[in-house]
């Protein structure tokens, strides 16, 4: 799909073909191909450009777990122009998914695919596990209501402009591999009712890569899609026919993304379904308690079939019952 | 030449066509073909990433003239990512060529090409006018003692280390196009004395964005070429036959640039040539003798012959005569 990738015959004139005599720089820009996500590569930033997904209701179910991937340089990316882990670890940053995995349960090669290192950036820790997971948990919600959501995610260098007047673009670089550490990420989301829809949603967000609470909302972070173009240098969705009208994401459906409660409630509901033992699943349920969160109904259901569960365990009859 | 560009049938797999439906995003790094260079724009930096060209001897004859060049946006860049000469006016940086127009005598289209800001970056002053034109020269003059030189030039951003050990990359943005000032140039080159030889002279060089005086050798400058693709994020020439030996150029060759005197009498030479007065040209030759520096054989002849072109145009009977 890039347009002018080079012209009918590039060895028609002698020029050009004296100049590609021991072939052209590569700039390793191409797209690359995965099981459920598309990106292209940046080889001196050792960070993604761009990653693509398509996420549906039905594509979002499975029992894929991440405890079974680990991260790791892409196979497919040339080593001199790789990240490893080594340059994460100790760096202060966090190996942020782009490609989320928790959009991968229904397969674990895909779900081990987006650990490869070509699918992350250095992310502050906070805004990770914070807003921006929030914010992928709010795509990945959008299924309930659009049949088709389409979700393009990177990172950006975005300039400051200083006491003289001067624009500057700063950028801290991270391990032996100078892996570089973005100061925002983006994310743009396109989604569709049905396929017959006239109408399709875009939102496009740029979130500053540090701790973000729950005092901000995601429409804070829109921007129109061709400034985010101009930030990135990137053209998206260029295939959308003309004829289709483009709304407002945070018009047409919420923007909402989970808030405290919901959100304290979600993770306490994730710490019960892993808990080992009782005492560390009443430990969870007296933390909610002291935050004085009353638990819901889905959460106070899991609970009780997890004591049962831990309870068979733990007592000897259960024991010599499995 | 860019290989794994997209898989023989990237529509093949369900979930890469639905992730496509709208066009994946478009980077805008492809490779462009002008008469007598190739490149790769770098959309976001509104600057190129690489530009590669071929010099040989009966290439670089010709009487094309940059006076009839203007620097202009390049047509074939999207409206939404192309420099504008206005980001250069008075920002303190110049216009500078990384394909050189003194490379494309041969055409005036193939110069004209060369003024396209697709094929410029701002670069300081001084480093233009001096040391990177004294490199460029250094590139012609291997013609003589090389039948083929391959040239591929670019912009650079360098970390650098803070006090507190912190590796930061910063540069200024310059316009209201937000056009990335680089730290550093790249120079390529890739020597060959004849089709037949089986050793090729190479040099990588890497040289900061600021005055660089007669006192620093280009040698200085010299990197290894696997230095510079981590700097880069680049592969440059692909594809060398291995049976080919890759020598040192400033061994095989001297990577004698002009030094001070040799400059300055090739600036007067090119002052006397374009001199429009008699009064000019007198004032041309009185500056070079205040800098102690006599006249080789070459500029005299020059200085007569137009002295005698001048007198001729400036007496009545030469106006006359016209
Ligand atoms: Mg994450
Ligand atoms: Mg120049």
């Amino acid at each position: 799909s890039e347009p002018n990738d080079r012209p009918a015959d590039p060895t028609e004139s002698q020029a050009q073909q004296d100049i590609g005599r021991y072939g052209l720089p590569l700039t390793g820009a191409e797209t690359r191909y995965y099981a459920n996500h598309t990106l292209s590569y940046d080889q001196v930033r050792r960070i993604p450009r761009w990653v693509a997904e398509h996420l549906s209701n039905t594509k979002l179910r499975g029992e894929a777990n991440r405890k079974h991937c680990r991260f790791r340089p892409d196979p497919t990316v040339p080593q001199a122009f790789t990240a490893h882990n080594d340059d994460y670890l100790g760096s202060g940053w966090s190996r942020g998914h782009m490609a989320p995995a928790g959009d991968n349960k229904a397969s674990t090669q895909s779900m081990t695919e987006t650990f490869y290192l070509s699918n992350i950036v250095p992310q502050n820790y906070e805004n990770n596990a914070g807003f921006w997971n929030r914010l992928e948990m709010y795509c990945r919600d959008l299924t309930k209501r659009f049949e088709d959501v389409w979700v393009v995610s990177g990172p950006l260098v975005l300039p400051e402009v200083g006491d003289d007047g001067k624009k500057t673009a700063s950028y801290q670089l991270i391990g032996k591999d100078d892996v570089a550490v973005p100061t925002h990420l983006f994310k743009v989301i396109l989604a569709r009712r049905t396929p017959s829809s006239d109408t399709l949603a875009l939102g496009a967000f740029v979130v500053p890569n540090h701790p973000i609470g729950f005092d901000h909302s995601l429409a804070e972070y829109g921007v129109s899609l061709s400034d985010l173009e101009r930030m990135s240098g990137l053209s998206f969705f260029p295939e959308v026919d003309p004829t289709l009208t483009l709304g407002n994401l945070c018009e047409l459906d919420s923007c909402h993304l989970m808030d405290f409660k919901e959100f304290t409630l979600y993770i306490t509901g994730r710490k019960v379904g892993g808990a080992r033992s009782s005492e560390k699943l009443e430990k969870t349920m007296a933390e909610l308690k002291e935050m004085g969160i009353v638990p819901d109904d889905y959460l106070l259901k899991l609970y009780q079939r997890k004591k049962e569960e831990l309870r068979q365990k733990e007592t000897p009859e259960g024991k010599m019952g499995n």
